[in-house]
């Protein structure tokens, strides 16, 4: 059991030692860390964001501990040489399709969500979003059209097998919450759209278990508004994803709590804080590593099917969240390595 | 002075009549109204969302009145005769590039949002949406690949004066309002952004009264949750103004008040609700119909420069809901005809 280690850049290092010592106090058998350069740091140090031999690495490895990537001041490097490339190359290169991203507002932080606490409260939702398609990975340049106009493009795209193991991530995740999955895309205007919606109901028919149903992404994004309580699971392409995660982990008002699996067909996985490197704050030890030890949680237990060890570090921050130890993100002073020690003593 | 009124479906025609009364009361010279069918009424009548002669009728007009389009009924048709096909129809043959959606939150109905009122209560912003343009507009297909699958694509583009026009159209606006632009874009992932980016930076020399900034679409949807009384004028494309604009909406937590308008080159323009045609309590005498009013208040102010009547609506519409009058939408009791006829009164 080898987990890569890319803690990246600002606050990444700071979360990402605070997870590893979470995993390492569990004393689990057979289980080996290594670490590898990504994102702005892996720029500085061999020349691109996600160099060989981080992928290698990767390769080599059972799963993957992300910290964070991003570094305003290589903002004028080429698009390909920017930190947040690194993150589409993994996602690539490792075959990640299905991000998964929780939104579930913790007992007792209602408070935090800029939402009204009764709305707020109710919050518990997971995201699944496709991560491999989309206009994020078709092809696209800038190119001078006849007349003499710079035109930008991007092909938007979804195969059938790309939407139908989507799907079923969806549909399992569904299986194993309320067993309602709403299917979110753009069918009124889009022909991806509408193979997306095809294919979503005909994989249906191997869950009869699950109501399924469709919302268009405009309304989606009202209804996380007006009642985010109301959805269970869903499932989107990478584009309406990514917009709509965001959004939905805000309403959360924590994004300092919030965990990502990105998952690869088997066990592989990568798992990551949805937080950014939060260049601010970085070196400074006052980051909130709590979302990047529940990263390692979800780490353990989808990709090394280590429930209990899971749920153990998962009730060791609830409990260390219920006593108070909050980082400044949740209004509260604990710094980072206080939080750390606070959720290892409650292992 | 003429205006094509288009009620369409639903309670389309419910609200629009009281829009018309209302225009009809201020007596202005000149000012003649011309109905058309549009949507799934149109359909039903003459077998497609948009006849010719609706757009013969629109053409031939100063402006259009637009009320709401959608019949779940007509669901099974072919995408291009539902009714919501009318709206793109009418957008690019009358050229609308520029779509106004102001989101503000009117004194004393902060407790309609679901956002705390501390939040909501500084809702005051204006989406500036491209129109024309986007993977809305671009080719697009389902089409079997060489391997037998199926795959459905959507192509996403922009011409550099396509965003010259729409970003004229914002800094115009940031202007008239508190001289803050934010372009929101994907530029991260996208090259249409890129280009978006790059032309909107071009057309900032020329406003240096106007303060521009960029957000990645991602963000701005989250920032719209956590602080968005940050904005004031956001600028963005076809897809992500979609999505953006529903939110923003929906964080008003009154879209029975909230106005559009679709601008073309020039003073034509089309002005509608954002609502949609609420099928559910269509015929009834229940529909809010000031969003409709408003839109006709937007529509003598943008279209004929009738500033002083336009004002003389919108006061009487915040009138009517300083004493009270308030549709089931906003938590009152007072029907269609009510509400429609406490706006003439205060007029
Ligand atoms: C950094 C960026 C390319 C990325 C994305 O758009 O997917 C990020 O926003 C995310 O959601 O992980
Ligand atoms: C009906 C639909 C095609 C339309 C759009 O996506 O533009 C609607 O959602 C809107 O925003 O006016």
């Amino acid at each position: 059991m080898r987990i890569a280690v890319f803690a990246g850049d600002g606050i990444g290092p700071e979360v990402t030692a605070e997870a590893v010592r979470v995993l390492e106090a569990l004393n689990i058998d057979g289980l080996e860390l290594v670490e590898g350069d990504v994102g702005g740091a892996a720029y500085r140090k061999h020349g691109h964001p996600l160099p060989q031999q981080t992928l290698d690495i990767a390769r080599s490895a059972d799963a993957v501990l992300f910290g964070a990537v991003g570094d305003f001041s290589l903002d004028h490097l080429e698009r390909a040489l920017r930190p947040e490339q690194a993150v589409l190359g993994l996602r690539k290169e490792l075959g990640l399709f299905a991000n998964l991203r929780p939104a579930t507002v913790f007992k007792g932080l209602e408070d935090l969500s800029t939402l009204r606490p009764e709305v707020s409260g109710k919050i518990d939702l997971l995201i699944v979003r496709e991560l491999n398609g989309d206009v994020y990975f078709g092809e696209k340049g800038t190119r001078t059209l006849e007349d003499g106009r710079r035109q930008g493009w991007d092909m938007m795209s979804y195969a059938e097998d790309e939407v139908r193991r989507i799907a079923h991530a969806g549909f399992k995740a569904a299986q194993g919450r309320s067993k309602k999955l709403c299917s979110v895309d753009k069918a009124n205007v889009l022909e991806t759209s509408q193979l997306w919606r095809d294919v979503v109901i005909e994989v249906s028919a191997e869950y009869p278990d699950v109501e399924l149903t469709h919302m268009y992404v405009d309304n989606a994004a009202m209804q996380l508004v007006k009642n985010p309580g109301a959805f269970d699971v869903i499932v989107t392409g990478n584009l309406f994803g990514d917009i709509l995660s965001d959004q939905a982990s805000m309403c959360v008002g924590s994004i300092g709590l919030l965990a990502s699996a990105s998952l690869a067909e088997g066990t592989f996985g990568l798992y990551e804080p949805i937080h950014g490197s939060a260049p601010d704050i970085a070196g400074k030890g006052l980051a909130n590593p709590m979302a990047t030890i529940l990263s390692a949680a979800m780490l353990l237990r989808h990709s090394f099917g280590l429930e209990a060890e899971a749920a153990r570090i998962e009730a060791a921050v609830a409990a260390a969240l219920a006593d108070g130890i909050k980082g400044g993100d949740l209004g509260g002073s604990a710094g980072t390595k206080e939080i750390g020690d606070a959720v290892l003593a409650r292992l």
